[in-house]
């Protein structure tokens, strides 16, 4: 086996539980401790990202790579592809992990043509599929990476030129194809240049029409080939695009709707991209379990005060648990999972610090968990919002959303009773005191 | 008639051209001058709001209020409400403006019940209709204000309070009888509080379901009583609630996809709104338009350094024209128009403030609408977009967005014909230079 | 003793320890316990904030008052504004809290003139001082509503007219005169309208002189009395007024520097304003550390998805700790304390979500100090911190900042000693790992 | 001479007059057009940045170069320097643009050592010394890029390694030196990664104080060498550091008053950094007015929906001429000039894209100049502001702001006088509706 051996001085994480002092340790994440009916690890389902995890080199806008592994290097493309495929499961075995997600680019180099390219990503999947062979770890996704290359420079699906299209249903293709090859649950769509940059040039219907027809025909393909995981699109405004078109949960759902597609396609939502859009990440969650679309999570935290995607791991255990809490409102994930698309900071430069970021934020979410289903569990958060709406449970009141009501109806009927509503207190405080004790 | 006579120093506002130095004249709009087949004032179609223009008085959250005007002062509900009404028809007949728009609140003040307050309603409509028979200046649209009062503090549809719904029914069911007896062009709804401050106490998918119910008995009763104006929604995120459900043009087309409605209902756009939700105004213009919703627009502007509603009156040519050229693409405002949902500064507490702020709009808007016909009638502008897209016009391209493509066929042909596409500049700057010369 | 007696039913809050069920008492707010060699009380100094406990009514932009007290009622100002501070001392009690805050319009309302105002506020001041006696809280800080009347519409020191100028300085010399009556730890001045909405008609250049000049008369003003508080400026961007000129700590300084005032004015430094300005709290602290001009804080909460003052209650407590670690790493705040310049929620009407709503942020300020104190007294966080500038311990390094360096004498070291530092991590993530097993 | 030859097909581009059907003529910018008493081209002074115009290859953070010329290519660094060199100076002769500016890393990249680095930068300074001879073009300004290289990933002067501070002075030196054997009118420095990304690791009150002895050294140094420039610093707040230490004009004001600097560095402001510290870019020249450090600037474009630092060309002529105005009212920029710190777009990939950018933009900034210098001749804006602060000139008013005054005295008068000010209109938008007349 070809190895750069880097992570070979790292132990496989234990679970050790809140008091251990060893540095490298789990002290939250207990994969088999039950929880509301299941082993925890079920409802986390956690993912390292192969691109952030292995393929960042901590370059930025303003700088050079900071970044180097010895999968890094200069080299005969598969023959690097293999070394960091080693190192990905290497890491995997540290840290225990039940879940992996992929781009085609993080996997392997393009190569000179697109038959190259895609029989590139045919080789690699097979070795990818030997090492999950003698490995825990297993797919959560995959997805095609139809952003980096200039050739996607105006899009992909929505590219002005449509030998772009053509290249990216290829592309699609086959990642469909690799990631039902090694078992994935889900297959992702990012939308990583479907936007555009300044309406003068753009025909935005145009483009919507062409982005459409592409989910459709991946939908089709899907059923075709019987893969049996979900289809997922993640939503992300502004970035890289100026005006990215699956801007939020809201923005995607409109979008499935209009190509009949609400039933076939769910959300992959990412609090950084959430934060982004203007909203919470508890408030993406909230709105795709509401329209009945969520699919799986990418936890990592944003920066409200920058403006760009920071992808940090997540560390604020009072967010995550608002977010934990919609999770479980919500139903959970199923075949989702929570995917960290996090990278250590650019000065966060040894292996150490990678496999740090991962403890840490693993901890974090496990921990935001257990807290948010002991909140629920508790039952006084959803008594007082079931007593806030109780109005609505009386004949009268349900009659009013029924078939055989009418304004006027409900109008005369209110003038009649001469109604006078009283607002009552929300008693925000109150709540936010009540769970304060969880923590 | 009842009159505060303040208007009485100001004769009505005339067209002089753009080098006119009478203070208070129109250099660009031309109501009457013939662009694009159509008089200019029938494209732009300008709405004075009520709110604004005669109710807002520049209280602010730290501050008291500056502005005082003799319709403004304590008295009997009603005999203010006329005096109101007359100062307004008298600034409409200054401006010499086709339209105006009110909320109910801005007519006439709440009485001590439903009753009551519908009947105030009822007679000033009878007044207002009075005064139209005597002025060129028409309904815009009508709407209700339910947010003001602390009975809506938690939502007006979507209240966790049934008897608000209630409430909310009956008081729409009015103003949309008073939009038709005035004839309105259109009935907005704007869903002022219709979000919510914290998930903890919140029911996402209830609420959502009501509001959808709300909707869809207005389009009946709209059929039923044979209003042939637009129901519109106008999108507003973030205030005054935290996370309001309107967020913004592609958030309410989902919604009205979910609810079956998006044949019967459009949107009213703001400026301000796009702004708050990370939109430009001619991105949300062009998304209407691309999804055949474009209603109407209320043609204002917002600081984008700050994170509120400021509501400014426009005066960015540049921006505007942009924004004026996505209403020309996508086919004009039809029944719609261009309200100033705009208030003077806080510091403009002289009247001729407020008429000079008018003023000043109109000529920015019908100067930006020039400016856009002639872009788009010199043709060189859309031109270069569709280069862009020509070849999209190729058979071979078309179908592959036609009902045989599939994503393997689509594959196996990019494969054998070794496509390598070749990314072209997309010229932004050339177009915005060619642009510039028509400023 | 006129009272309104709305806080009757409610004990005082009494500290019962983490596991208390009683729904109104501090779980962590033990004030007698000694923290880093004194008690917790000390550490904290919390005070009230007589304008949003006792004056703010839910009122918003787009609503009406929905918070309706007793003492809100209509009646003589005089009479009315004991009733306020009957119900303040009252609410003090009930929370035992150590401090107050007031700006003289909270106290009472302004009479027809300058003399009558003032002598109100000298009266109000008698009777807050025989509240005192019989309480233990006392005052925190006093300040000057400069803001909220018309007047002041364009500024008070940097109003275009000097009548506003003379106005303000009567106003801050008697609220400077009741601060001391009373005991005040300190005088904080907020400049609510110095700033400008628009440079067109603003003098920029002469209105920062004019406040320089006020700030300079005011620290006069100190001296002349012996008034031994604290002059504060508290920082605040954009709101109200567009721009504000005391943008955040770091402008301040500046400012105090050009007046050569930075030994005689501190900051009291405001969470929400800090996101506002685009820095976190700890920023914030950390900055006016830095500088020796950390004074006070203002412990809100601010919504970094909104753009204004929503001025909440805190309530996460890995922010909140963040905060008070650069607190104590600043030396804590001496006469300075902790202000609640927050308020409840606008649908929180109920009286008792006043009372949870103070508990909940004292507890949560509490329950931050004390990890934070834990975290610093561990040590390893400032070890790891000390050992990565420990180079510059090296006298080689000091001389580089010390007297006798040069540019060319050191660009000569540093070829002759041919010189390639090598990048070290910073170790963000095991930091942070390290911090979340104190929480 | 080495020449890639790419631009030969350009003519130079020249003034033709607002009416000119050239594509690539300017219309506005007729450099020597008297203005305000002198040639509008010394008013101006543009400046080209090597940086963006040779170096940016279209690469961001989710995708890989787009644009690829000629002196691009993989190559021998000094023989890839020179062929920059001479394309630079091509294209300079295109524009015939009167200065340029650059970093170091810009002409020539690093070598294997500080030596060796800093002995290609001087053989790259006589290259382009003797570039220069036969060139119109000067230098605006030099500069030192001390923030790509992972040495710098935690700061500059700030790094907690000493030896960084070493390699900084260093390179400072020579850029400096550099500067003044090609005669350049200011050196600039931009703190790149001078600042922070967690305070957890950071010590601030320490890297301040190393900045402001690398600042003081700097200054010294420019005196002992009879440098005759003005030493700038350029303003940003955020990025690439999340907290970066010069963050707008007002911050960096105070740190140059406490290192007693004020009288010997002035400002580089950007438009766009403006935007990303919460401010508009006249804010930003109208306080670096009023403090007495406008230096030169930086016209580029940022988008306000955005939060990065898109540097894009201005094209809006309302926004420009609010900063032109301030520019004018300031004195105007003395030795510094204008330089166009702003890439065109990823998708802007050919030749013509970069020449048409810089084109447009010059026009932009001329057009823009002519109507601020319009305005202000014009008299009324001015003598507007000058009517709204007339009250100062009052004697009595004066004597307020004079040593003399007391709080006690000024409040005193106003008693004895029953001040009782009355808010006068700020007319912001009868001055807008005034400039709009001279666009
Ligand atoms: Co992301
Ligand atoms: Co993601
Ligand atoms: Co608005
Ligand atoms: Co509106
Ligand atoms: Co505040
Ligand atoms: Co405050
Ligand atoms: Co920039
Ligand atoms: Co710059």
């Amino acid at each position: 086996m070809l190895t750069t051996g880097e992570f070979s001085g790292f132990e496989t994480v234990r679970y050790e539980g809140p008091q251990s002092e060893t540095a490298l340790a789990y002290r939250w994440y207990d994969a088999g401790r039950v929880v509301m009916g299941r082993p925890l690890g079920e409802h986390l389902r956690f993912a390292v990202a192969y691109w952030h995890s292995f393929v960042m080199n901590g370059a930025d806008p303003f700088g050079a790579p900071t970044i180097r592994r010895g999968w890094m290097a200069e080299g005969d493309a598969m023959t690097m592809a293999r070394a960091k495929a080693d190192a990905a499961f290497e890491f995997f075995r540290i840290l225990d992990v039940p879940f992996f997600c992929f781009h085609d680019r993080d996997v392997v180099a393009e190569d000179d043509s697109l038959a190259g390219t895609l029989r590139r990503l045919e080789e690699m999947t097979a070795y990818l599929g030997r090492k999950m062979e003698s490995s825990r770890t297993k797919l959560l996704w995959g997805t095609a990476n139809l952003f980096s290359h200039p050739r996607f420079m105006a899009g992909a699906a929505t590219n002005p030129d449509p030998e772009v299209f053509a290249w990216s249903a290829a592309t699609v293709k086959a990642c469909m194809d690799a990631t039902q090859a090694l078992g994935g649950a889900n297959y992702v769509l990012w939308g990583g240049r479907e936007g555009y940059e300044t309406l003068l040039n753009t025909d935005m219907g145009r483009e919507l029409e062409q982005m459409g027809r592409f989910l459709s025909l991946v939908v089709e393909y899907k059923h075709r080939i019987g893969f049996t995981g979900q289809i997922l699109i993640e939503p992300k405004p502004k970035e890289p695009t100026a005006h990215q078109y699956d801007f939020d949960a809201a923005t995607v759902y409109g979008f499935l709707r209009r190509f009949g597609l609400e039933g076939e396609v769910k959300l992959n939502l990412e609090a950084n991209h959430a934060l982004l859009a203007g909203h919470s990440f508890e408030h993406e969650i909230a709105t795709a379990g509401a329209l009945g679309i969520l699919g799986s999570l990418d936890v990592n935290r944003g920066d409200p005060l920058l403006g760009w995607d920071t992808d940090q791991f997540p560390n604020n255990l009072h967010d995550m648990t608002l977010a934990m809490i919609e999770v479980i409102r919500a139903g959970g994930l199923g075949m989702g999972g929570m995917n960290f698309d996090a990278r250590i900071r650019r000065q966060s430069i040894d292996l150490d610090d990678l496999v740090a970021a991962h403890v840490g934020a693993m901890d974090l979410c496990a921990r935001a968990f257990l807290i948010a289903a002991q909140i629920v569990e508790d039952g006084r958060l959803d008594a007082f919002r079931t007593a806030r709406y109780a109005g609505w449970e009386r004949p009268e009141a349900q009659a009013m959303l029924g078939a055989g009501a009418s304004l006027e109806a409900i109008a005369a009927d209110a003038l009649s009773r001469d109604v006078d509503p009283r607002p009552r207190s929300g008693g925000q405080e109150k709540i936010e005191n009540m769970l304060a004790r969880f923590f």
